[in-house]
C-alpha cells in the first residue's frame, strides 16, 4: 500500500534564477523537467523569472525548455524586487554583483541558493548574518564539490561529530591532469592541454592548477567542520605545475599516488588548512578517485572514516545540488521554519601558520656523485630535527650527477624548509628537484 | 569574526533510550560526551531515561558515563509514558516489542529515532503513517549502512534526482569475508572463522552470509529511491557460501572483483531489487571498498554517479547516525516543523520477479574433456537466447575432466536458468560449478 500523500501543500513556491549559464541552465532544466517529481516529493516549485546579461540567448534557452512566457531581463533588481519570488538562485559567479544581489534578496526575506564558492569563501559570514537577521535561508551546497552532498551532510547528518580532518579532491581539473600523468605517462603540459581540449580546464588554468579554486572550497568546509570562520585568504596554496613524471614514478615505487588535496585538520593547537599536491597511500580511499571526479574524505571522532564521491562540476550534477537546496529552502518556507540552521561559525579559533604545521615530506635532490653526499645531507636534516623514514639513491642522471630521494617522518614545516635551504647550498648538491608532502599516518 | 549565536533555544530537548546494548551505549556516550558541542551547534539535548532488560548492567554503564542519577527500568512503557521525553531512541532490535513501543511513542506525539532495519524493512510503512497521523517524526538513518549518511541524503540532498540505480555494499561481514578470500587466499570457511573471531560475524552467520541483512537495507533504500514501498520479503536473496577460490581467481583474470551487493534499479518495466554476490569491474568505485567497510553507489539521472563510503556498523559510527537523527528531530521540535518529510512511498510500482530481470552471468562448468563439448553447450545457449561475451577452456582438473568458464552478455534470468538446466543434463557435463552475476554496463 502506498502511503497517503502528506498534508497537501497547495502553495506554489516561486523561484527566480540570476544567471542562465552552464550551471543556471542545468538548474532550470531540472526544475522544469522534474517538476512533477518535485511536486510529488515536496511541493510545487515553479521557475517564474530569469535574469541574464545576454537576454536573447537566455530567451532561446528557455524556449528550448518550453518556457517562452517567462520574463527575462538583464537587471538583477527585477528579480529582487519581484515580491512573488520566494527563492533566488544565484549562479552568475564573481563577487561584487552577486554580493549586492544576494544581500538585497535576503533583506527582502527571500531564500537564496548559490553555487558561488568565491563569494561564500570570502564573504559567507557577512551574508549568513544578513540571512540570520532577516530570518531567512542562504544555502550553498553546490559551492563545494558540485553534485556531492557534503555541506548539509556535515551540518546535519554528521552534527554529532567532532571533526578530526577533512581531505578533499575538490578540483576536477587537477585530478584529471594528475590521473592522466599517472596513468598515461603524460607530462603536465600534455595533460593540461588534453584537459583544455575536453573542457575540463579553462584557457587560463591558473585558478585550478595553482590551487586557488580548491582553497575556496576547503575554506568553506573547514569553517563548517570546526565552527570557526576560515576565509580563502587564510589558506596557503601550492600548485601542481612542478610535479614531474619522475615524482609520479617514485610515488608509485613507494606505494603512493599523487593527488591535489584540500586539507583541514584540528588539534589542541588550532586549525590547519592548506592546499597542495600530496602523496597518499595507494590503499587510501581517495587514491582510487580518478579523472575529473571529486571526493571528500571526512574523519569524525565518532563516525570514523567516511568518503563522499561524485561529480564535482558540470551543468546537471551542480544543478542537482542547487535544486536539492531549492527543495530544502521551499520546505522551510512551507513549514515556517526558515533559519533552521544558518551560520555555524560560533567560535573564533586560531588558524596555524604554514610554519606551524607538520607533515611527512618526499624530497628529490640532484647531487654531484661524490663521497660524503649522503652524510652531508643527513647531518643537516639531523641538526634541523628532520628525521628520515627512508632514503635512497635512485638513479644516475648524468656522468657526474645522481638523484637522491628521501621520505621524512612527520616533521615541522619550518624545520623542513630551513634544512632544505641549507641542503640547497651544499657544494655537493646540484639542486632540489622537488618537495612534496606525504599525507600518511605514521605506523 | 565569529557569527552571532542564533536565537538561543532555551528549551532542553529530552531523550530516552530503549536498549542500552552496543549501539544504544554508543548513542548514550555521544549524547553525554558531546553535549556541549551539540548544544552549541543545535540546542541542549539531555538523556533523561533508559530502559533495558538488564538493569544492573545498564546502571553500571551509565555510572561509567557519569550519569548515576538517570532512572533505569526494564519496561518500555515507563519511557513512553514519561511525558517529559521528547524523543525516544529505539535500539533493542527485533520486531514485536519495538513495533509496540515505537507506535505507542508516536501516538503520544514523541519523535522516534531507530536503527532497527528489520522493523523498518517490514513495517516501516505502517509506522510512518502513524508518525504522519500524529504529526511527528520517525527517523531511521542508522538502519542502513551505520554511520554513512544515506537516507537523509536521498530524501533531501538528492531529491532533485530520478534514481536510476542503487548498488550497495551494505553488509560488513560478507565484505570482510570476500576481501579476506580475495587478498589472503582464504577459503570461505577460513574467512568466516576469522570474521567470527574478530567479532565481525555472529556465531550463527546466516543473516549475513545468506543476504537477509542486506535485503532489509536495500529494501529500505529502494523504497526511498523509487517512492514505492519495497519490503524485505520482496527481495530475492542469494548468499556467498558457494563462492570458491577458483571463482575469485577467474574474476581477477577477467578484471573483476566479487562483492556482495544489494541492487535496486528502475526502468520503464518496473522496479528490480535483489541481493547476491556479483562480479564488478576492478575500476568500479565499489571495487576498492575493502574489509568491513560499507558503501552505497547511487546513480541519479542528473547527479550522475556518486558513492558514499564509511563504517556500516559499530557502536560509535552507528551512534553518530542516531545522534544526527536526534539533532534533526530536536530541530524539528524546536522549530515547530515536525513531519517536514515522512514516508515518501507515494506510488505503488510494479516489482519485477527475478525471472524478469536481466544480467550478465559468469558460469563455471566442469566437463568431460571430449570433442563436441563446446558445441553442445553453445548450441543450448543459442537456442535459449543467451549470447556470449567470452568463453574459454580454463584448466584441466583431472585425467578426463576440464573446466570451462564463460561470461554472457546481458541476458534474461529465466532464459539463463533454463539453459543452465539443459546444460547440466548434457552427458558431456560433469556439473555446473558456479553461476555468478556480472554487474557491468555493456560496452
Amino acid at each position: 500500500m502506498p502511503c497517503k500523500l502528506p498534508k497537501k501543500i497547495d502553495r506554489v513556491v516561486k523561484v527566480g534564477i540570476l544567471g542562465l549559464g552552464t550551471v543556471g541552465s542545468g538548474a532550470a532544466k531540472i526544475l522544469i523537467e522534474h517538476s512533477d517529481l518535485i511536486a510529488l516529493r515536496a511541493m510545487p516549485i515553479k521557475l517564474i523569472r530569469v535574469v541574464d546579461k545576454d537576454i536573447p540567448k537566455a530567451q532561446k534557452l528557455l524556449d528550448s525548455l518550453g518556457l517562452n512566457d517567462i520574463p527575462v531581463s538583464d537587471n538583477w533588481q527585477d528579480l529582487v524586487n519581484d515580491d512573488s519570488i520566494d527563492i533566488m538562485i544565484e549562479v552568475v559567479g564573481g563577487i561584487q554583483m552577486p554580493y549586492e544581489a544576494i544581500s538585497a534578496a535576503l533583506k527582502k526575506g527571500k531564500s537564496v541558493v548559490t553555487a558561488n564558492k568565491d563569494l561564500i569563501a570570502s564573504h559567507g559570514g557577512e551574508l549568513l548574518s544578513i540571512a540570520e537577521e532577516f530570518a531567512t535561508d542562504l544555502f550553498f551546497e553546490a559551492s563545494v564539490a558540485g553534485g556531492i552532498p557534503i555541506i548539509q551532510v556535515m551540518k546535519e547528518s554528521l552534527a554529532a561529530n567532532r571533526f578530526v580532518q577533512i581531505m578533499g579532491i575538490v578540483n576536477g581539473t587537477t585530478n584529471y591532469i594528475l590521473t592522466s600523468m599517472a596513468e598515461k605517462g603524460a607530462s603536465f603540459e600534455e595533460a593540461l592541454q588534453e584537459a583544455q581540449k575536453l573542457g575540463y580546464a579553462e584557457a587560463d588554468p591558473t585558478n585550478d592548477v595553482e590551487g586557488y579554486d580548491a582553497a575556496r572550497k576547503i575554506a568553506i568546509l573547514a569553517s563548517i567542520a570546526f565552527n570557526s570562520r576560515v576565509t580563502d585568504d587564510m589558506v596557503p596554496v601550492e600548485g601542481i605545475t612542478h610535479i614531474s613524471d619522475w615524482d609520479i614514478k617514485y610515488a608509485t615505487e613507494f606505494g603512493y599516488v599523487i593527488k591535489m588535496l584540500g586539507i583541514a585538520k584540528e588539534d589542541e593547537n588550532g586549525i590547519e588548512v592548506r592546499v597542495h599536491p600530496a602523496m597518499i597511500p595507494q590503499s587510501h580511499p581517495l587514491a582510487s578517485v580518478r579523472d575529473s571526479f571529486n571526493a571528500i574524505f571526512v574523519e569524525g571522532d565518532v563516525l570514523g572514516e567516511a568518503m563522499f564521491f561524485g561529480r564535482g562540476a558540470g551543468s546537471l550534477p551542480t544543478g542537482s545540488a542547487i535544486v536539492g537546496d531549492v527543495i530544502a529552502a521551499a520546505r522551510n518556507i512551507c513549514h515556517n521554519s526558515k533559519s533552521r540552521w544558518g551560520c555555524t561559525c560560533f567560535m573564533e579559533k586560531k588558524v596555524k601558520t604554514i610554519d606551524q604545521t607538520n607533515s611527512k615530506y618526499y624530497v628529490r635532490i640532484k647531487v654531484f656523485d661524490q663521497p660524503g653526499v649522503f652524510a652531508a645531507i643527513t647531518k643537516i636534516l639531523g641538526e634541523e630535527n628532520v628525521s628520515m623514514d627512508s632514503v635512497m639513491q635512485k638513479r644516475r642522471i648524468s656522468e657526474d650527477k645522481a638523484e637522491i630521494v628521501l621520505v621524512t617522518h612527520q616533521v615541522n614545516h619550518a624545520d623542513m624548509m630551513r634544512s632544505i635551504d641549507r641542503i640547497r647550498n651544499l657544494s655537493c648538491v646540484a639542486n632540489i628537484a622537488n618537495i612534496i608532502r606525504v599525507e600518511e599516518r605514521e605506523a
